[in-house]
């Protein structure tokens, strides 16, 4: 056994050096450093089953310091995934299932995808979390149908990142007992030595979190190793955080403990003096089957899948049909025909409120038919207004509920529901002011990239806000997430749109959804059931031109500043100016439609005036040159809203004016 | 004195409650609950001169729970500062030196803008560093003309926030020993009680950074009060918490104790009950001298500051001079002659390397003028190359030093630098890739909002970084940094124009500035040297068109992309195409040129298309509807750069391709 996996863990270090090299670019000295980890808690710990990645009862394994990811490739591969040494030979070439970081979605058996340090372990705060609630809601005595732990290798750097504070204060105190984070505390990081900036105790920083901290683990000595995670596996409600001792690119003579190991190739000759070290006589790319036989989970995954399929068939129908349901993450049967008596509840009810508590009133109206709702904000429930009727606290985790109050901690917030989402099972959504995503960005950037589909209710979205001032009052965010790739952003204009904006974020399966809100009243604007049909298409005419004369000008506008160019056509009209509003709350939606619809919505050659309380940059993809955009590219100021609103020119006149100087 | 200082506390919280309940908007439990600790600070141990709000040696003070922001201008009135009761009387209301969180610059004795939380505490880091720093370099044995301390009030929410982590553990590890936080333990936040989600044991969570932590100090006990503020004040070379529990809205006879009290006015009913529970008989806005008493600094700050102001004498001449120079911030007198020849050498090396590399040939250039530059990196010195010849690593802060290891801790790295900036006597800079920039966001963007001036080294600016993945490539990070109101951003095409935007950035008094560097060697561009003056423009033209026929076609470009533009416009003039191209490198500083020159570098109704390595949408603001951009709106992919700039079709011919479609 211990002949074995010394085999196992040089197999793990030599496709690691010997995969580097061949890209000339990557990682060694983690892989290196950490494979002894590996080889003991793939072989004796980890349970998963190599042919069926999205088995939903596997342990979840995240690589939080994810430039090591050569390492995971090597488990991967000697597992028995569906990832060939093909794959491997091209690590970090065009296309090829080994890129640079690990990426879920693009690798079998990578469960999130990692580099950006501190948020995989977040991640995985999420993952074990969602183990936890999913569990209390459908485990019975008899039918343990949901029964995982999650596993996570971390490192120096995602331990000094604000946001291992954040994620790792929230899982001592939800009690995530089924949490085993492994510390590679090799004393490295790229700058050289951490002492010279990282000085923290960090076995006493996570007992105040409340965790369970098994200090001083040589992280080379297998008996070690398998001694500490025997104990951390076992649960007494506490996450538990494992602190190893290794030596970074551990295994090269001459530059294993240095920084030199950490992001560079080894070069070919202390690539040969390792071979020489370990006694590895295999050429590149070359394991033996003695090295492979402690990592190959074949035969005792399928097994253990076997195991719980029964124990999923022994649920009653209709809650095993509910269960597969939820973790395939499908909407209800009923789902179409709810929302669209909602919708026309909506419609009907006509109501003028802030489009925050249309967002609550739409989450009244989800949450009946979808118990996958998993709702939460950062510290700031009663101003999102993120709980609803009959929602319940999360408190310790294992004794269930479906809102979380993740105290103030936006990034953590953001990269844990990414992980619950990953799990499966749920469908999170949580809350902030729009100013505050930014202490998210990257988390949000990391989603979209994923693939995921979190829910973010972001209110307080502009001057309208008022007098918390310019600390608080988005200027220039709608315009940046509307920036990230495959990130959905509604800034609906009343509670109509509200409500559309939040089916459309529920059914998306592979997008997340920005939800930007107004902490003030919003009109409700009339519209034909036509219309209020055309509100999911992301852009489409709100009030129509005079159709017996050409179309003169066309204003565009979103959220709050929706009913003044709705005003402004008015009174354009009444100065023979004929206008069409245009409602644009999700640009993202918009662009997905086709060009004929594009083109009946935004006729080229006509002019066109955008109105929004943000930056005016973004519009000129919708106005050009030629056109007008009335916003704000200052900061803002500290005073009620119709002060601000006047003060900065975001008005009825402002936009009749702007209309008719472009059209002069 | 007892008693006086109850009337002074009281004063400070029937200010807060009258305000909040005349703006109809605030925040009084907070004021209200850490009005004793503030009574006891400001009238013992503070020492500052309201006089003179910019004195060099005044003790700092920040209000890191900025919500709180009537208790800090309850205090500057009380003491003595220009801030007269009409102003408190306007809290809230446009253009009111009272906003509704702090904002330095705007209100005399305000240090910090304030209200993102956990990021004053991390300015006031970056202050007691810089007070140290300085002390370091200008002190003599004889001659302590640096010495002061800082003092934070923060809250619950502060010590949640990933940032405090961050800043903390530096501050340890630094060894402010003049750094003394103050932390409001009143168990509440917006949610409501915090156990729910706030349970870490702060005091061991501090002392694992290596603080000293007075524990259980009953925040309302006068004499506890400044018994723990007496010990915080001994210098032992450790930062120090006091951890002080208190009641929030304590005053508050029906609301004290509660989440109601924290951020909404008390109502007139209430505000009545806590008149007639502080037995204060005073109409609102009226306090009576006994109260005024105890706060009132005039007397005892004027001769604190007359005598340092001696002392400062006593320095050799050269010496003072130098150091008045460094706390006004002003260049040396000989930086435009420097500069001129820096500029003129780096032309005539003509050198073809990595922009970041150019960085530090412009770093190594400037630092021996400037001995100001506090530089630093967050883990990245080899990679963001930032460390110049010479530069002395910080330690123990009062150790001394130039260069700042951060650590893996972006977003309080930017926070320390603006403390840094606003302390003064320094011209803070920092690194990391420009992907984590995003961990930073809401710090970059409250240095521009403060008018403060640090500099941000961001490498690694596109795909262009190749192998580590769509993870670190930058997409739209570019633009969207470009959105921020008061924020310079250059992403320099060569060598020379990197110097230009290093001297650039050094330069700004109130604008900071990123500095977006390639990982890739970019070539050397030829110019006149009229054409190099002109680089400082932010936009010119760096590539004439054939004068004597019409200008067809403009191409603009930044970065890495100038050479292709260069390419594609000898290409085109090959096929009979007259183009131009325009260099980009500051969108910011192009915008400031007169409208003259703007039309000279881009001639209205002349084509144009856009190359950069990121979204598109941003240059529709220059190319129109009408004009190309040549970008990419997708996530990146881990491969070689050359093979991604082929992939996602970022070349010479995709270039000449636009072009030519453009004018068809």
């Amino acid at each position: 056994m211990q002949h074995d996996l010394t085999l196992a863990a040089n197999a793990l270090r030599m496709l690691a050096i010997d995969a580097v090299q061949q890209a000339n670019s990557g990682h060694p000295g983690m892989p290196m450093g950490m494979a002894d980890l590996a080889a003991v808690l793939w072989s004796r710990h980890l349970r998963h089953n190599p042919a069926d990645p999205t088995w939903p009862s596997r342990d979840r394994f995240v690589l939080s310091n994810g430039h090591g990811s050569m390492l995971l490739y090597g488990l991967l591969h000697l597992s028995g995934y569906d990832l060939p040494i093909e794959e491997l030979k091209a690590f970090r070439q065009l296309h090829s299932k080994t890129p640079g970081h690990p990426e879920v979605g693009l690798t079998p058996g990578v469960e999130t995808t990692t580099g950006p340090l501190g948020q995989g372990l977040a991640n995985a705060v999420g993952m074990a979390l969602a183990e936890q609630l999913l569990a209390s809601e459908f485990n019975t005595p008899e039918h343990r149908v949901v029964d995982h732990r999650t596993f996570v290798f971390c490192g120096d750097g995602c331990l000094m990142e604000g946001i291992s504070h954040e994620a790792c204060s929230l899982a001592g105190t939800w009690g995530l007992g089924k949490l085993v984070v492994i510390y590679d505390d090799n004393g490295i990081s790229i700058d050289g030595h951490v002492e010279g900036w990282f000085n923290d105790d960090t076995p006493a920083r996570f007992e105040a979190y409340g965790w369970r901290v098994i200090r001083d683990v040589d992280g080379h000595d297998f008996a070690a190793i398998a001694a500490a995670l025997d104990t951390a596996t076992q649960d007494v409600g506490k996450p538990t955080l494992i602190c190893a001792r290794t030596v970074i690119g551990k295994g090269s003579p001459n530059k294993a403990g240095g920084h030199d190991v950490h992001g560079a190739p080894l070069g070919a000759a202390e690539v040969a003096a390792v071979r020489e070290a370990l006694n590895w006589p295999h050429a590149p790319f070359v394991v033996p089957d003695t090295a492979r036989a402690p990592l190959d989970a074949r035969a005792r995954g399928a097994a253990a899948q076997r195991e719980w399929e029964a124990v999923v068939a022994g649920l009653p129908a209709e809650r095993a049909a509910e269960f597969k349901r939820r973790l395939r993450g499908e909407l209800p049967a009923d789902f179409a025909t709810r929302s669209a008596a909602d919708l026309a509840a909506t419609v009907a009810k006509a109501e003028t409120i802030a489009s925050r508590k249309a967002s609550q009133n739409s989450i009244n109206r989800l949450a009946p038919a979808l118990p996958e709702l998993l709702g939460g904000s950062a510290d700031l429930a009663p101003s999102n207004l993120t709980q609803w009727t009959g929602c319940r606290s999360v408190e310790k985790a294992a004794a269930g509920g479906n809102y979380l109050h993740y105290g103030v901690r936006e990034f953590a917030m953001v990269a844990i529901q990414t992980g619950i989402a990953l799990h499966g099972g749920f469908r999170p959504f949580a809350g902030t002011f729009l100013m505050f995503s930014e202490y998210a960005r990257n988390g949000i950037r990391m989603a979209a990239l994923m693939r995921s589909n979190p829910i973010y209710v972001f209110t307080h979205d502009s001057i309208g806000l008022g007098e918390d001032g310019p600390t608080h009052q988005p200027v220039e965010q709608l315009a940046t997430l509307r920036l990230v790739p495959n990130l959905d952003v509604w800034r609906p204009g009343d509670a109509v749109e509200t409500l559309v904006a939040w089916q459309t974020a529920v059914a998306h399966r592979h997008t997340p959804t920005c939800l930007v809100l107004s902490r003030q009243n919003l009109p409700h604007q009339e519209r034909d059931m036509e219309t209020v049909d055309a509100i999911k298409r992301g852009g489409y005419v709100l009030v129509r031109e005079d159709k017996t004369r050409p179309l003169q000008l066309v204003l565009i506008a979103t959220g709050s500043e929706l009913d003044l160019a709705v005003k402004a056509q008015a009174e354009l009209a009444g100065q023979g100016v004929n206008a069409r509003v245009v409602s644009l709350p999700s640009c993202h939606v918009f662009e997905q439609q086709d060009a004929a619809w594009k083109r009946a919505v935004l006729p080229p050659g006509v002019p066109r005036v955008a109105v929004e309380a943000g930056v005016t940059a973004g519009w000129r993809q919708y106005v050009g040159l030629e056109g007008a955009v009335v916003g704000i590219d200052t900061f803002g100021e500290s005073a009620p809203a119709p002060a601000l609103y006047a003060h900065f020119g975001i008005t009825v006149q402002a936009v009749v004016d702007a209309a008719l100087a472009v059209l002069r």
